[in-house]
């Protein structure tokens, strides 16, 4: 879905990968073009393996977009609340409902599920009539379950953003020029300097160059400290960018600049 | 085994709950005394359920502590290293032990989990004498299976953080007073104030009260805006610290302060 609104003028394929660890690879070798991935929700928070993804591999953020979610509980025909034992999907969207299953079905075994379709598959196809799984309405129709509830979500401001992947590091190649510019970069910090956060920060708010996101991620190998990831307004072509990703690199003991792209809208 | 740490010379009942909401629900009503919970493992990340229970719940954190994680290779009993064509873990599970893995299970499949315990649920549910999990020893314990190796991974700096929690707010609660304390507090700035998050860490970097760990999670309702969740060195009775949340309160929407306890150790 999200392709089809990164994609609007281009014909382009869509090659699935079991995980985005698969994705990633597939993309840093050169097996695909380009690549889509989820990095956060609004209701439930980042997705942080592709965090954890984006930093390893050489590639680069090409476009965002905003996407509305709609969740369903999906079961077989004539299935009803009472017979649900179990409800499958994707970690993300069972975070995402989470207080329509603690009220209508408080006793339900959760199980995680690879994707929400993937869920809404499984349950077709081990013909599970105690068994439910949270998925939109496009995998209703296409296993042949019935919708019992619909708009399960937590919140209707439920948007997801994608990120637009392309291969190689974003240096020689700055999606966005000019324009409402967003860029993301990932830091550690040296070992134990003091206010060291507050340091990296005051780099960006001291160019006036807004912060919109940080994500922190843990240092593996030194226990309970940090990866920060920020996104702020600018573009990696814009002098006050430059100038506080070299401050950066002065103070901190690994930088990656994950892309500068377009600020991407909220489609339905 | 987290709970037998924090409580070394109490005789406690350990009452187990089907989930974090549950856990959640049952201390703030009085169901049960105290109870401890993950918050952050140093390999894989926080624990963001319940970075949001701990806001939404009428609780309040009294001591951490860090515990050494292990992992292993659990099979069915009867079942050795040469009848294991796959591994079942966490990616990060299995990246860790791929040392293990590539000496002595050179040829088995490597199947990713959600998690580890999942991991050893699902071979010991579906019977599987040709798979292994990675898992901790409790997994071992709880799902009926065999530790054919221990201590299997590369990476030794695995720690997971659990916090032990009473019922009530921090105020007229405080678990820490003078030595090494920390204090954890969760708030909200108001919207799309410039360079919030800036000020809101300068008000700690100003007084010098060290930040040791931020989280961001989503503000349900205003899409890509956050709660910030800090930790910092001092306790809720020191007047930098009073003096510090008072001025987070000039500027923020929403304060909560979930604790002040004292500094735990990093056991094994």
């Amino acid at each position: 879905m999200a392709a089809n609104r990164f994609y609007v003028t281009e014909v382009f394929e869509a090659v699935p990968t079991p995980t985005f660890e698969a994705l990633f690879d597939t993309l840093a070798t050169g097996g695909i073009d380009e690549a889509v991935v989820p990095i956060e929700n609004s209701l439930f928070g980042s997705v942080h393996t592709n965090y954890d993804l984006l930093r390893e591999h050489d590639v680069r953020i090409v476009a965002e977009l905003k996407l509305r979610v709609r969740h369903n509980l999906l079961v077989h025909p004539g299935v009803e609340l009472q017979d649900v034992r179990a409800v499958l999907s994707h970690p993300q969207a069972l975070g995402q409902c989470r207080e329509f299953l603690a009220r209508s079905l408080p006793n339900a075994e959760i199980i995680p599920a690879y994707d929400t379709a993937g869920a809404a598959k499984q349950i077709a196809a081990d013909d599970r009539r105690d068994q439910a799984a949270i998925a939109s309405e496009a995998a209703a129709g296409e296993y042949g379950l019935h919708i019992l509830a619909r708009g399960i979500e937590s919140n209707h401001e439920n948007y997801t953003r994608f990120l637009r992947l392309a291969s190689g590091s974003v240096e020689s190649n700055v999606a966005c020029v000019g324009g409402d510019c967003r860029t993301s970069v990932v830091y550690a910090m040296r070992n134990n300097v003091p206010g060291a956060l507050f340091k990296s920060l005051a780099i960006f708010a001291l160019r006036e160059l807004d912060l919109l996101k940080i994500e922190s991620r843990p240092l593996v190998g030194s226990p309970f400290e940090y990866l920060f990831y920020l996104d702020f307004r600018g573009s990696l072509r814009d002098d006050p960018v430059v100038k506080a990703l070299n401050h950066l690199e002065e103070i901190a003991a690994y930088v990656k600049v994950l892309g500068s792209y377009p600020a991407g809208p909220m489609v339905d």
